[in-house]
């Protein structure tokens, strides 16, 4: 089981600091978890992840039960010795993945889809994800929701409040008395009155920890802001909030600041895999012709392995050349900016000024 | 400058231990090179390099001056500086991948070829390989030889003599009193008189280190083992003998036994990313589906970090999503193996029992 622990709440704002205590070791809040989609950070390895700093990772149930199937992985000792990471792992539902394919037919039962590694017909139920989940074995769990679009009329988002609502109660029956801890999902698009209604409909179930899905599908900063502030309070203090796929490090800081605890997002390791890496003056598009003969580190105040010795310029040959040491470099950059950029957070708000920090911060970085 | 101080000969065989003294520290021998054609070895960082016990690296000098340019790396502070790597480096001359070219002209000057980055005729001379590697700054440089291709006649290997011959002096001139280490190359090919020929004619400039070339053209290991065995007893005892782009695990200790001290080669590094891994056993095809439920290491006897926790399935499920970290722990894992089987070698030798190691080795590896 985990527990989360308040520690400290910022003076101007909704922004916490807590501790995560889980059986595989403590995770200081707002956290940010690295994707392990296939149960492997992307051109990372395991102990490179805990060198940036991350505690807890996240891995994607639609892509491990497509391959290499979650048996295998329960057979493999769970995923934890399967991809030989040693701190606590959070698993999603596979409902983001599977709502988001083409043909996909949703029904109160669940959602039916084509397996796209053996073209089969699938079912995913409540059920199933809570079965899939048990076997991958990941200390944080997540409930099946369904994640409506954006844009997305009333009904439409209705709908999927409705089937999240049903679907919730389906997978705590399911779950049992499993020591994992089951995280329930407040849909509700960008209707107030939805999220609302979701989230008290949701918080009756005592659950572990809370999370905002619908989100990171094309709403945009503005609207994800206006959610988070709709959605947050209604949470209860004593539950960590995760706000689920969430994103640049502008969206991390907003939603710090409205009162989320824990975030997840590719961004980190997919930009690398573009040459976008962050710094504290911005992002840099590494393989850009500027960067040629540029002797200084990607960012010259991080403390990464890429910025200590390596020179942006060896890292934009890296890219030029296709080596594929640069996008390692680059994840391993950006990996710890986002580490960093949450310690930073963290401790802005242990000293109750995160509106300073912000305004410091988004100076720099603008 | 570079000195190699002999320690130990095989009793049975003409195999030799040593150690090549450097200004960045001490490599034994007989040592295998990991290949970083474009200042990276391919998909590893240094540290992990490092970590599988390789103490010196290879680089090209015909990738480096066209990408980045030689000069750019020279303002680097070299190539140590701008790859980070703190072992002793060696750079080819440029000559073997000039020859593999389309269209590449030789005259008696040098070879002229079209720059593939930026389409611009070039032409590669003994003094511009000779500029351009000082520049790099490696410890140990080569000189520019004509690599013969395979199979070739007589005249064409003759012609292929006589410049490596002629362009030895020009590179000895250009190189002047330089602290790098200029290493000469023999050729002739699969005739034993061109190579005693070009053997003796190289040893009388008393150069710190001889090579054998014009050898993994294609020729096979009986026709490798032959030019081997002809030409290595012609090099100086007391220098090291380098055997260019060798090889497979046979090719090392088919060349070890006849008295090899150095090699390199790209295989283990790109076999990796082709999911061919060496194991003690023989090569395996980790992608292979009787590996999929495999929940042993790549090699049960490895110490490295891919057999340290990992299992094949793991590995396995890696190459399959064409997940990136199985490139990773595939090269990571082939370095060391190489590593492993000189350090092997090089007890035996030690011992004084190449011939019993050797049976040994490969009953397993078959």
């Amino acid at each position: 089981m985990i527990r989360w622990i308040p520690e400290a709440t910022d003076r101007g704002s909704a922004a916490r600091a807590g501790r995560l205590q889980t059986d595989r070791g403590e995770v200081e809040t707002p956290v940010f978890m690295p994707v392990g989609t296939q149960a492997a950070v992307r051109a990372m390895t395991p102990g490179q992840v805990a060198a940036t700093g991350a505690r807890i990772v996240l891995a994607n149930t639609y892509h491990l039960a497509l391959r290499p199937g979650e048996e295998l992985v329960r057979k493999a000792g769970g995923l934890h010795a399967f991809m030989q990471w040693q701190g606590p792992i959070l698993t999603d539902s596979g409902g983001f993945q599977v709502f988001s394919l083409k043909g996909r037919e949703i029904t109160p039962d669940g959602v039916r889809f084509r397996n796209e590694v053996d073209g089969s017909s699938v079912m995913l139920t409540p059920e199933r994800t809570v079965e899939i989940q048990h076997a991958l074995g990941a200390d944080i769990i997540m409930a099946f929701d369904e994640c409506t679009p954006y844009p997305a009329d009333p009904d439409l988002a209705e709908r999927g409040v409705r089937n999240t609502l049903d679907w919730l109660e389906r997978c705590i029956a399911a779950h049992g008395d499993s020591s994992q801890a089951l995280f329930g999902i407040v849909q509700g698009s960008v209707y107030p009155q939805l999220r609302k209604q979701c989230a008290r409909a949701i918080v009756k179930h005592d659950l572990p920890g809370y999370a905002i899905g619908g989100v990171s599908v094309g709403e945009g900063l503005d609207e994800l802001k206006h959610i988070v502030s709709v959605t947050a309070p209604l949470l209860p203090e004593d539950r960590p909030r995760y706000l689920m796929g969430v994103g640049l490090p502008e969206d991390l800081i907003e939603s710090v600041q409205r009162g989320i605890d824990m975030f997840d997002c590719v961004i980190p390791t997919r930009y690398a895999r573009s040459a976008t890496l962050f710094t504290r003056r911005g992002r840099i598009r590494i393989n850009a012709r500027r960067y040629r003969r540029d002797f200084f580190p990607i960012d010259p105040s991080c403390d990464c392995e890429a910025c200590s010795g390596f020179t942006r310029a060896y890292v934009h040959h890296l890219y030029q050349s296709n080596e594929i040491l640069g996008t390692i470099l680059g994840a391993i950059h950006n990996v710890r900016f986002y580490q960093r950029l949450m310690a930073d957070m963290r401790q802005a708000i242990v000293a109750s000024d995160f509106a300073g920090w912000k305004r410091e911060f988004l100076e720099g970085y603008a």
